[in-house]
């Protein structure tokens, strides 16, 4: 008896089994044909919904961002009583732990290697993420914890630097270059008036990228 | 009478008709069969060479990095009597005049939207320019027109955000904002001892981007 799938359901197991291949064997390595060997059904239904294997990347990847965005405003929305800065410490402390937490660090090593989604999180940062830092940013003028004439420009450089240059796989540098760039990047937003990279996140992202960097060589 | 090829010259010609393919309908939009019509040789004496169009591409990215490589060190051998500071200025004013000779203005809005081109350019500005950079601005330590403590990271966020960044086909926006962010980045370097972008330096590169701005409206 022909089973009738729900579309919604459709696109759903298309993204989950899609994006699972790309982390696994990489983008690169993943073809239209694994995808569909993974998901047992016929090519068509697939082609339906996608008209390519870029398609399909493009909407795991739009998934991930709007995955972030939504978090970042669900944890704005929990701490009103703080001030701006102390916001926006806290937002970034609590993200390296929730990537920690969805095991995003096997994407760094894998997807992140593909110059589509090094360009696409370059631009998901500057035009998306940045605007939501430059607005808190602004408040922070207000409350007098932020004092950068430049919000904008913080942010979008706090993003470009930290998600692109200090990301040791695009980038390939030791632990002591690591924490170079780092420090260099925590000096630029406080000589610019916004003070928002703590010591403790420098601490706490080395360990990460050390852990990763372990694991590999196993 | 069959006509017997100089592999070089083969090779040399596979390689400006693909730039110029590239340049002129894009990359993505360049197929193989494209690039053979323009040649007017076989496919199978193209294949001899290169297994794809990527790896065209490649190799005509690779010469562009070499022939701004050797450019470099061709005007750092003309400045022996300069300060440090003055040679970094002079270089960055004269790349800025070479681009135009060279039109490669036109490459700026069509390759740079490809994600390949857009991270390799990343990677040659921090990997190989960065260091070229870095070294001058050690020699000015010495001389006394550099003061940064910081001579590596000065010079790789000076490539990035200068090359990718403030690149308004990458991260679209209008001349205020450019001009903002060109003046950020030039608070930066002075911030943090590396005082190479000069006010001259930004009205000369809006005004290139204006007049691409003008010729992509026509």
């Amino acid at each position: 008896m022909a089973r009738k799938n729900n579309p919604t359901q459709t696109v759903e197991s298309i993204i989950s089994v899609s994006a699972k291949l790309f982390i696994e064997k990489g983008y690169d390595k993943t073809s239209m044909q694994d995808i569909v060997a993974a998901l047992g059904m016929s090519k068509g239904a697939i082609f339906h919904h996608f008209k390519s294997k870029e398609d399909i990347f493009n909407e795991v990847i739009n998934r991930q961002f709007q995955y972030v965005e939504q978090t970042l405003y669900q944890w704005i929305d929990e701490m009103q009583e703080l001030t701006a800065k102390e916001k926006l410490i806290k937002i970034l402390e609590k993200n390296l732990n929730d990537q920690q937490a969805h095991s995003l660090d096997s994407v760094l090593s894998t997807q992140i290697q593909n110059p589509y989604f090094i360009v696409a999180t370059m631009q998901e940062g500057v035009n998306k993420s940045a605007p939501i830092f430059a607005k808190i940013m602004r408040e922070g003028k207000e409350d007098g914890s932020i004092t950068t004439q430049f919000p904008d420009e913080c942010a979008e450089i706090f993003f470009l630097l930290m998600n692109i240059w200090c990301d040791p796989v695009i980038f390939a540098c030791d632990l002591s270059r690591l924490m170079g760039r780092l420090n260099f990047l925590q000096q630029i937003l406080i000589k610019m008036g916004a003070d928002i990279i703590t010591d403790e996140l420098i601490a706490s992202y080395l360990k990460f990228v050390e852990k990763l960097y372990e694991r590999e060589k196993i």
